[in-house]
């Protein structure tokens, strides 16, 4: 089984602990972007996942190669270009102070890709699956047609394509909104995911439900995921992420999705003093693509999806460096967090 | 709208993390005490904020100057004098282990000066607020006097006083007790900020509830209040900050005020897991003080001073390093604590 | 009053905050171990402690020896060998990720001494009291053997002696499980420290519940007790830890203790955001020495071991640097974490 | 005396002491750029200085500015737009390794600031001395502008100019060489600021000396100051630089200047174990503004500025942290490093 | 090109900076290890090489493996199997204090190796070149037979085959001396490199110098050279690297090769200020494997591998992070240091 | 052999590597003072020495305690009292910036202890040596009582005596110059140890050289030594230190000493990047009591004394962490640095 994932990974510098952006002089350095966590989730669980962006030509740009490869991706699909490499900057909250992203992406090198710079033929040799996200259709004109040049090719080719919509508002700024460019893409995709916003935000789909409350209501759920797959038939399943966030520290977690015919609903996590929560959603879609691909019911694959999602959240940074066995683990109920020795 | 505040700011060293002191050989140095941390807070909310004080005339006292004008307070009445910087070591409390303060203070520069070393026409020229606390009558007899010098002239010159209460045991160390100094001071208040605590060991002034229970009845917090403006007449509002300790890393926080004619009382956040917990009356002081004087009615002022020094138990260091945007949206009832992206 | 404990002491190598092992490349790089954190336990709360143990004749040996030092712990009955220094690796869990130990304590020098290799005249020479865990004969043939001798001649000579059963699985590989050896140790055990899984897999006597669960019935544990004290006469008291695990964060902790003729049953801690679990049950049982060699009955015994250990989970690394006033604060009620200033 | 400076700041992100970029994952985050680098100096010594420029207006811009108040300098005029903070990573080199420098400027807030979005009356108002580099004209055309306009209104108003020529090659990318560009702003300034290379690519104008051997001649140093102030009849003094890097720890540091009449030479600093070479010649800068100003003789001015530049290579980030009273021991002679206490 | 290298990797544990071992509680956790060393130096350079070795199964195996990846060295071959990682302490020494390196070995996976437990088919299937060291043949009596069965193959399969003679003292312990077992390896060995003591200790053969004078005689290491290649006529180069050390932080550097005839002698390069000194012999392996593949002379090779291994020493850790460019620069003669932007 | 030392130990807080204070907001936090650094140089010598001060009685005194403890310094003689411990912060110089050291000792426990505080028939029980630095009469009035108190009885109890003059120019405030006093302790010395500045300021004895040339003419050192000994007939043995100061990080570093009849000059040793200089004077004067006691001549304990104080350059901290093997190693003439493994 052979996953490819297509994005933007960025340089992420986060300031210690939780300390607010230049209190003091550190910055915590590593690699991350929503296709790339995924390709990395996979990598763990033991998949052959390639990731495919263009990097800067330069000493940043190595070094999150070497990040990459680390983590067992294959790498050797993406292309050095000019221009630079997406930054972010990170800020944990705490308590009643929400987390904050600050986006530096400008001239990004996938940003100027264009369709046709990629060898499809090669890249989706041999391959099975192919991942995108919302993301890279709200980089740029030219990356969003990349975007679709690649989900087109890949379901010619007779791949599996997954898309997590992943609306970032900050993003949309070449002159079309989501829900202008991402029912296009979505004709092409056989797996989506989602939260309740992406939905409304991507879509034009919504949930009767308020997100800043964190009271949820799984039946509207439900038809949420109802609405989206009627809206495009080529889509065989929604999943759905349901995160109620007490506060930057404290989160439920857990999802449902939707196959046209049933409605599966995962356990419920508490999360405690979370760790960090970027990356969240990016190794449910990870783990929720595992799941598929290696059990035989639905309900599996989505509690396969939550837990390692839930981990996630114990681990700093935006790569999921969980194992199979952990995940299995938790899945299997033992949630007690007893001393492994 | 100009403020000025005085008193001593110190050296903090504190141990990383929950470490005890001297558990590694590292601290963390930054500077912090109660009236700085007020100008830092107003400062940080856009109002003209001037902190005065007498710093020695060495390197340290040369950084925390740096550190003051990094924070936009106006230090140019500061003095330069012999003496050392008073300093504090600080090791952060955890679970049901107490946080714990030593005061390293002897011969402060501060504690040197005497009344008449100030030169208040040019301190107050142009200011329309001044902000003092019982922590500077408390260091020296000198002390003591110049305090009640500069509330008495600010009186004289027509500004607004306010006085956070801030009963430390371990400072009344020269022959005087605060309830026998304290009252005095409070004839030139016009706005009284205190706990529970505060108020009887400072006033004299009980209220009938055990602090150590965390069990608060707001109906006696109203009738301190009115026993605190029945004492002292000139005094217009008296605002109490009421904590509940669960342990160390929980609290509930919330306050009431009380202008003699109505009783406020603001929404009780619950805090998990405190980052730093010292400095949160003190942010509760700057809060109020910038709500006394940017809203227009007490209600708003008193969920603004909550909100502002809920956010401070998120943020590590004296200082409250929160925009007035984030307090607002605090205020403003979102509390989800969902990434700013 | 002079305490002697023998063991294992191992460099213990922990990847910082909650990151996982060799996630970043650093180590924190402490030393603990069962019996040696007793002893430093019992020399912060002002007794007379001595640790002994075969330590490496190179550099390493030559730190651990010192941190013993610094702690105040006699450590002149030390035997420095060849051979290596125990090392365990640790990763702080979190939420639902558990906490991982890794053993790499091949070839310990402790792990090649024999019986007859100490001279327990002279360890033994004016003490009152030894203790011993079920980890030393776990470790190797000889180590058995080292440690049925020493219980044997401290018994002949008077001592009372103690013994934490500290089961672990990974250990017992010389050829013996520990239900063979451990009741041949337990012939000349006083007092008995364990939690329910230890007592199953350490002497086969077991308690009717499910530690994976986190729901305890204390009444199955007077019932434990009982059937320990029963199969062992000699046995004058039986001390079970209770520890229900939420999460690698919070757990409840309590204890009990059954003296043949009376159970006691200690208050109940909810501890939250835990900062570092291991080495809680080696501060209980410091914490039942000091208590039965100095208050005169066996609740305060009890529930001074009990608040001393609860303490300990706010401590980074194996020792319990708690002080006994601040032991004592938490036995006598204050469990409120208000700072200390 | 109030001396203003125009140029752009960034953030600076280095790896810590010796590594390569990304070897750990940590970066040291700091700000710094040229002309930035003289305020600071300037402030230090006790002058009132402004630094003008354009910030992006989000938390990184404000972290920019608070650091710049730290230091005591004049932020009043700096500008809030949109666009991004310019950033640069610095891997320190050691022995026969070369520091790397790496530019992340791409669409700085400054780069698009335009002739005319400055209000020069303001920013001049009250002020003696202007001075800029050859960082800014190469940045983007619309810098370009900016820079011509700037030094022009300057003289006409009156102030003296000063340039530090600071050939950077990577920057000059909009389309025209800095031999085009620069001596067009030649003849706005009084005060030239270079060394070998940038008098060579800057303004075509050579020394025949080869600096990767790392001899010097200062005859040939001569001839060179004398042909600039020949080619730029309006500049009524050169000062040049001149470093012998014999490998990247390890550097011989002097200065010689020219003001057409004398020339004069500083003594030679050798400087081993090099702490951060970058800034070096912007503390020369402000050393030779500071001098010219409050010495009333070249020679004094010159060494002055030396010792100050010779000391900045002593400290860590691109400010010149170093008192007057420093700078004045070693000029005075004094380069024992003899522990001060 | 292909190349295998086969040995043993190690976790690193070092003291930060000049800290002498566990003077503050934190260690630097790398790997590294003479023949890994070598294999991500020729990746670096653009090769294409495979390490092999034997890990232990846990998660110290899983990060040394990944950390392989990361420096893109194929890690295909290596076998997981019980045992432990061996480990190796480390102290930057200073000025006249040495460094210290503690070996902690025992029992580590490779050493529980023997001849047949690789398939040497599949290792050696596509490959050119196989370099091994004297250390392998050092650990363990099984090693040592792995290690001849390997060199003969590899021999008899028509591979070019390196060996760094690297005489440890401390390892051979198993019954045997170097010079019993060396001269065996010898015979399958095309391309010796060694320093002075190593071909005395491990092959019996002498130069007439002192290395701990400083003073070396190229002349005398021509004749040892000679020497070498008449004791084993198979071997058609000697590789001799020259290190004089002045104190712990200041080496002169330089090598020289014999190839029976003609004798090359490389520039001395002046290394004051040495960042970290281990692995500076297998970056010269390394980089001589590269050279003689790569250049048509042998005196370029040489000149490439002096270069190369002179930069190591500005490196932290065991691998010679540089690039192909950066050694060509150096190679080239520009020495000076001077800042790369 | 049991030797007692009296005086001041310090908590000492140091910028991280040569930043300035407070340029990042970390401190490094250990103890240290001249008297406290000899008892550990002696205890890591092997021999039993004893420290005599007085600590606060709070967390800051025990964690000094501990740290004494930890390097096996018999700290039962010390008193806990009230006061503060004396602070001294310290901002490591480079190249041609000096070190600086800040004193922050008002008010410390010593500076209040009279004659008469302590019991010296215990202190010096079954003691051979008594040694006191010109530090502790420096402090204070009743500290220059009890430093000469201590002398005296220590001479009629047949102690040897020796005294670091060590002259502070900063200490002497209480109103006597070093030269009143410093000549009184004189009067009971059996061995002085000095440098050129030290008698010139303490004694009033002068050497006809300028220390900040750093050029050294041996012959006038003989002088020097003679004339101290000439005033003082008591005193046995004058060992002067002798460092030529290129630079902060550069030092030459040699002694000698004259015992009335013969003139000792040691090895002169070049110390090129310096790691730490604070203690190299206490470092020697603990060599010299070292070596009088375990040679049986005075030119090998001089030698001894200059190669152990020439290895604290090495070490960061006050104390010099270094082995009796290591002294003797360098002191046997191996200055190469090389790597001991």
């Amino acid at each position: 089984m052979r996953v490819v994932t297509l994005g933007e990974i960025m340089l992420r510098l986060k300031s210690p602990g939780h300390e607010r952006l230049f209190q003091s002089p550190l910055l915590e350095a590593t690699f991350g972007g929503g296709e790339a966590n995924v390709a990395v989730s996979l990598s763990q669980f033991g998949m052959d996942a390639a990731f495919v962006t263009a990097l800067p030509n330069n000493l940043i740009g190595d070094a999150c190669l070497r990040e990459l490869k680390r983590w067992g991706v294959d790498t050797s699909k993406i292309i050095k270009t000019s221009g630079r490499l997406g930054t972010y900057y990170l800020e944990a909250g705490a308590i009643q102070r929400p987390s904050q992203v600050i986006y530096d992406r400008t001239d990004s090198a996938i940003s100027n890709l264009r369709a046709g710079d990629m060898d499809w033929d090669q890249i989706f040799d041999n391959t099975d699956w192919f991942h995108i996200t919302g993301i890279t259709p709200a980089i740029s004109a030219t990356a969003r047609d990349l975007s679709i040049e690649a989900v087109k090719i890949a379901k010619e080719k007779g791949l599996t394509v997954s898309c997590d919509f992943n609306f970032r508002q900050k993003l949309w700024k070449y002159g079309q909104d989501a829900t202008e460019v991402m029912p296009r893409l979505m004709e092409y995709v056989d797996v989506g995911i989602a939260n309740e916003e992406d939905c409304q935000k991507s879509l034009g789909i919504e949930a009767d439900s308020d997100v800043t409350k964190g009271k949820l209501d799984t039946a509207k759920y439900k038809a949420l995921g109802d609405a989206v797959l009627e809206a495009f038939p080529n889509m065989s399943l929604i999943a759905i992420t349901l995160r109620e966030s007490k506060s930057a520290d404290i989160n439920m977690w857990s999802a449902c999705c939707n196959d046209g015919k049933n409605f599966y609903l995962s356990r419920k996590y508490e999360m405690m003093d979370i760790v960090d929560r970027v990356g969240g959603g990016d190794s449910f879609a990870g783990g929720i693509i595992y799941g598929l691909n290696n059990y035989n019911n639905k309900q599996d694959a989505l509690d396969f999806a939550v837990a390692a999602s839930c981990l996630k959240h114990s681990i700093s940074g935006d790569f999921n460096m969980v194992t199979l066995s952990e995940v299995e683990r938790l899945k299997g109920g033992d949630s007690s967090g007893r001393v492994n020795r």
